[in-house]
């Protein structure tokens, strides 16, 4: 299935533009990553979420929230502060992020 | 060659988020996108650019900018005219632009 690019209402709401590239250590990567969506999801202020990660190993992450409130909320969910730990540690040989506010919005929906 | 997640200056600056799904049309598709990457990158404000497309059809594209003048100046480049319209016509089957304010940063660098 070809997941398709989020809907979200229409702006302001925010953003959490996440890039990396990857260590070659899988163990328990895929598994947390899935289960940090579906937590992600559950979270106030959630609105949605794109992501892709290319052969070429750059990986983006793109979420979604109503308010930075809410993004702080998210970044400080016990078991998230323990995915991030490992992420740092075990997965990500790099990263960025950002936090940003999304001032405008169009496209061509399916 | 793995990418490194682009570096940019201090906040506040601006970010174009594109998310896609593609058509099964491939006809120039690669060469105008490697194209659009070049040509932003010679524009004046463009700061950077991250790009991945998984193998389930998703791609993010999100490229960095000085301000939002620096944007509407991209979006109405000639050339770059033309491979919107490729885009709208032939290769996108959906798609979404958002127009984001990066108002905080951090990361873990190379």
């Amino acid at each position: 299935m070809v997941p398709t690019p989020s809907q979200t209402p229409p702006p302001p709401y925010c953003a959490v533009i996440f890039t990396s590239t990857r260590t070659p250590v899988d163990a328990g990567y895929e598994e947390t990553a899935r289960r940090m969506v579906e937590l992600a999801a559950q979270q106030p202020g959630f609105l949605g979420v794109d992501s892709a990660r290319s052969e070429s190993g750059l990986g983006i992450t793109v979420s979604y929230w109503r308010s930075e409130d809410d993004i702080r909320a998210w970044k400080r969910q016990e078991e998230h502060l323990a995915a991030q730990q490992s992420g740092k540690s075990n997965w990500y040989s790099a990263y960025q992020v950002r936090i940003a506010r999304v001032e405008r919005a169009y496209g061509m929906p399916f």
